[in-house]
């Protein structure tokens, strides 16, 4: 299961939420936090079951996943209770700050039936506060469903009180912690979104630094992003070529009893050994979902 | 309160501290460590009432402070005793490196007569050491007198060995994790200083940038940078105009029941809203405190 | 003892271990880790004293030192073994993820007889995975033996599943971390080596950003980088020309009881004359060590 690609689509947006099927995205987030306002919340978690089960009908491709409140939120506990009882894959926990935060969720998911033949629900923590970054790491380890951390940089910068810039250098840190913390965790690390929806050349500058951070994927706001967070995070036809070429050339060399060696104007010792073999097993592993 | 600038001036620089009250400064700082020379600190000493009774007297403006020697300092007590006996508004602690550190200091302040009418001191809390950063979160926590922690990025350069840029990319983590310390226990966060004092478009550049990581000001070496600090850290006309916009179209998107809108070529959701929000409430504290 | 090059050859290269003397190298490395292969190991640990003996015949200058396996894997105690049966003057160990880690090293030196003559073996410790990162604190305070702390920026960037770029800010957070760390435990930094071994432009700016962070030295693939390695680790006439006329400027001013003066366009106080005096010290010593 490789997300390089989430899909946010609001709860009440019943027109966007069902441009999920055919959006290419490898998960999709039905949203009751702040892509639905106040005043629909409670009109969107009754809807909520059917629009899952409307999206099943319909073939719906990826995972399925509903974003509830923030669990400090008034309207976390009906959220749950909604979520769980649609069809879907998982939940992503927005505002994550402390572990304490997670249990009344993993509590409900124990108690929640579950068709034998279905996977576990999984979850995605978001971090997009100043206290959540503060705790990544114990927020990274805090419970076994994790999937993924995924980084809020807009919500974390209006959380300091700093402003966003097209090079992001003010989120550089917390941004590092994060995907950090994810990668020891064993996590799967999602990036943050690009509100400049029109600016196509932000957004590749944007998802080619989070790849070579470390993230895996790219939280994204309508299709259009989505094909590009799948090509980015796709490894392509060049690097590996590059990258089967270099295992060939460190094979043979290997054989011939050279540890290290130079190879197209590097020196190639196991670490790039090792990325290049991530690259083309990841190809693969992409060949073969499709 | 809040300090765009913070304008600093040794102890014994009676020409320069005269300047306070005119400088524009939201806070100054009467330095008695690093900018009194070894052989001058006494006799500042046993000057500093006479000269914040002066100022006074002028109708001194803004924050009136005294930048103690560090803790560890065998000038700090005495230091601490001739600040207590002046009519000063708080403390500049430099080269703070553990929690403990501050205990001394909060004793004195506890010991210390005050007016019923005056607020009680403040601290602001300089984190310039490689110890110091790595506390950093610690430190932010240990008092409650702590108004703002401070990075000094010269001082800390100095202390791991390193040199300083233009581009300043070797303070970016250091810099990084004192304002995530200071926002996260609630404190406001005051940026390094600029040596290059002839170069106004390097403090600009480097004013906005601590202004984006999300400090709320900045320390000055004169008054022209406090001129600039003041400048950078207010909001200007287009920003507020169009965080009013914003707000605006926010406010007709919830009363249509849309949560997320596409505003001016952005997809705008609540944080980028906080953080409208945030810029009007401060043109607001700072047009009303004129 | 300033390592401002360490040069790495692999144990099973005789060839290449053969041009230590004459790298110029302020230490050299025999690694038995990833330079050599796995089938070459166990005939590169036999042949270990030799090579090392005859370097030392050679008139070896600088720092012998031997790379083993990480402490994890199975060849460490064969590795650990073999060093210190040779003649070396410490060990780099890679990989190192935990402070645990160390205890048999430490145990092991502790049982090896050493001529009374000869200074105790250092250790340097390689940061290159994520878990490290995580820990550096920790482990740069583990051992009194350790001498440096090194970072590895490559091998960083396969644990986290990231890409390298010729900028590096995937690399940042973690790099500063570890020289921050080392600072902090009183322990020297070595940066990153470059893979790019036929761009000298590319291994300059690294080795200059490093020195901005607070790094000491650089690890080096071949002889060639250890020359740039040498040269910019090394004050240059003009910072030493710089630094000894701001401490002149520094000292009249103290003498005439002026604190903080302006030098050259610059504000000039404590931490720069710091900075200036390190620069004058550090190019007197490696002067002295020639």
């Amino acid at each position: 299961m490789v997300i390089r690609s989430l899909l946010f689509a609001p709860a009440n947006r019943v027109d966007l939420v069902a441009k999920f099927p055919r959006s290419g995205a490898d998960a999709a987030v039905i949203d009751l936090e702040d892509g639905t306002p106040e005043q629909e919340k409670a009109a969107a978690r009754s809807g909520l079951a059917a629009v899952v089960s409307g999206l099943r009908a319909r073939g719906m491709p990826g995972l399925l996943l509903v974003r509830i409140n923030a669990p400090a939120s008034p309207h976390a506990p009906a959220d749950l209770e909604a979520a769980l009882a649609a069809d879907v894959d998982g939940l992503v926990i927005p505002k994550l700050t402390t572990a304490a935060e997670l249990q009344p969720i993993a509590a409900a998911l124990d108690r929640a039936a579950r068709p034998a033949d279905r996977r576990p629900p999984i979850l995605i923590g978001l971090i997009e506060t100043v206290a959540g970054v503060i705790n990544a790491h114990e927020l990274a380890r805090s419970d076994a469903r994790l999937h993924a951390l995924a980084f809020g940089g807009e919500d974390f910068i209006s959380d300091i009180g700093g402003r966003r810039t097209p090079e992001g250098r003010e989120v550089l840190y917390a941004r590092s912690q994060v995907v950090i913390a994810a990668k020891a965790a064993g996590l799967a690390a999602l990036d943050q979104v690009v509100v400049d929806i029109r600016d196509e050349a932000q957004f590749r500058r944007d998802a080619v630094e989070g790849r070579s951070l470390g993230y895996t994927g790219k939280m994204c706001l309508l299709p259009r992003q989505v094909a590009l967070a799948n090509e980015i995070f796709t490894p392509d036809r060049d690097e590996i070529d590059w990258s089967r070429r270099l295992l060939a050339a460190a094979e043979s060399a290997r054989a011939a009893g050279w540890g290290v060696i130079e190879f197209e104007g590097r020196m190639i010792d196991p670490p790039l050994v090792r990325r290049a073999r991530a690259v083309v097993e990841l190809a693969a592993r992409l060949e073969a979902s499709r």
